[in-house]
């Protein structure tokens, strides 16, 4: 691996890190932007996306040895300097690691299930926009074991720049897939035989008092509007107790709490 | 309640707001800062802290009529169109609702520890810098009945105006003190008769299988360096377990999990 010096912000070898902010909003043209050293770790090591390249301030080259000795001997490795980097990617980079990775073909909700085996644990986002909120869901999902992770199209991209740095890579580890219909998704899981829970305050269990054996759909809803009544009427739904007068909680915290009650650990 | 009109930024009534985030860093001689809706609405009716004055946009006054109807006689309310108040807070405000609370004497860890009554549950914090994760663990205190939370000098303040915002007002209503000495904190509590966990990844017990009555601590570190050894070699240790190759938690949804495993509801 031999770093490529980069001297000219309008290099065209580094035009896909141009102005990275203003280009989060309007998507990449099947690439997406890693960001960070545990990122670029994950991302080199679980190999479930491309890498066409990889782009980091030169006082942090030497650190990053082990991680770019995995990378493919065709992926290049630019090398910049701060002033350089920072024009490139239009605001301060004091991080200073960036990759581009290649989207490839995401799976749909149903190709995605059919690889999954046995007790899987799956936890589907409904209307989840914040990219924070997706970044830490996805990262307790990873940490619980879950196998997968299905978005409805109102969610947000998990592989938006925000949503894989928050994830700390777990955007790039744990599959996931786009559904369209709630309520469809609901009636194909049931026919596969997933039990299903859909979190909600007001939900009919408690669920320290929830039990599955096999595989099983975990629901989130928004922290304002919730779940769809589609979804709500369709399914078991189950509540997660809070305090009178508070019953406030994050949607990533009520993730971590119903990810972990039904961890697929083997320690 | 009848609004003060301010129609000029440099209105010696306002000053308490003037650039609202280059003062979040240097302290405000007894003040906090309290931002949007959700956020006044607990600071007036958990009645914890003084409030000295609130500041509005005009466009706003009508929907916070509930709230400020509360407020004791002697608080002024002061309105301002967007342009004032922008150049009075120093950024744009498109919240637009703002609160001066008095911090009063807070009591110190002792003191709260006495006004604490049968099995009271504690988080302790050590070295929360972040405000995100300083709010989060509040909001998840809040939610999961926790009676009181005490940091150490090293943790953030939960009356910054961010943390407070991200507790979604939980900091105004969870009682909290700060400490000096973690050890001697923890021989403080063992003294007074509490169970301590803390919180660690290679923690002895699972936490689905850690046991309490009565009064009950749980300690949370960094995610990086973790709690001090000081700490680890006194009290129990207690992990909550995580997939082979993915053990990464945030400090925030570890706090989710622990609380909702050990939280004083009743229905």
């Amino acid at each position: 691996m031999k770093p490529i010096r980069i001297e000219n912000p309008q290099d065209e070898r580094v035009s896909a890190y141009v102005d990275i902010r203003e280009r989060d909003l309007v998507g990449r043209q099947g690439r997406f932007v890693a960001e960070g050293k545990v990122v670029l770790d994950v991302l080199t090591s679980t190999r479930r996306f491309g890498i066409e390249s990889v782009l980091v301030l030169e006082n942090r080259l030497a650190g990053l040895q082990h991680i770019l000795e995995r990378l493919p001997q065709d992926v290049p490795v630019y090398v910049a300097g701060s002033e350089v980097l920072d024009r490139i990617a239009g605001f301060h980079m004091h991080r200073g690691i960036l990759a581009i990775g290649r989207r490839g073909e995401l799976p749909d909700a149903a190709g995605l299930l059919d690889t999954l085996t046995g007790g899987a644990l799956v936890a589907v986002l409904v209307g989840i926009s914040n990219h924070d909120n997706v970044g830490s869901i996805f990262r307790n999902a990873a940490a619980f074991g879950a196998d997968a992770v299905l978005l409805d199209r109102t969610s947000c991209d998990p592989l938006y720049r925000k949503a894989i740095r928050v994830s700390v890579g777990a955007a790039l580890k744990v599959p996931f897939a786009v559904f369209d219909d709630p309520p469809a998704l609901a009636d194909m899981l049931a026919a596969r035989g997933f039990t299903q829970f859909a979190l909600s305050p007001r939900g009919e269990l408690d669920i320290r008092d929830a039990r599955c054996e096999g595989p099983l759909a975990l629901y989130l809803g928004t922290e304002g509007e919730g779940l769809p009544e589609a979804i709500l009427s369709r399914i078991r739904t189950a509540r997660i107790a809070m305090a009178p007068g508070f019953d406030s909680l994050n949607v990533a915290a009520a993730s971590a709490i119903a990810l972990h009650r039904f961890a697929r650990i083997t320690e």
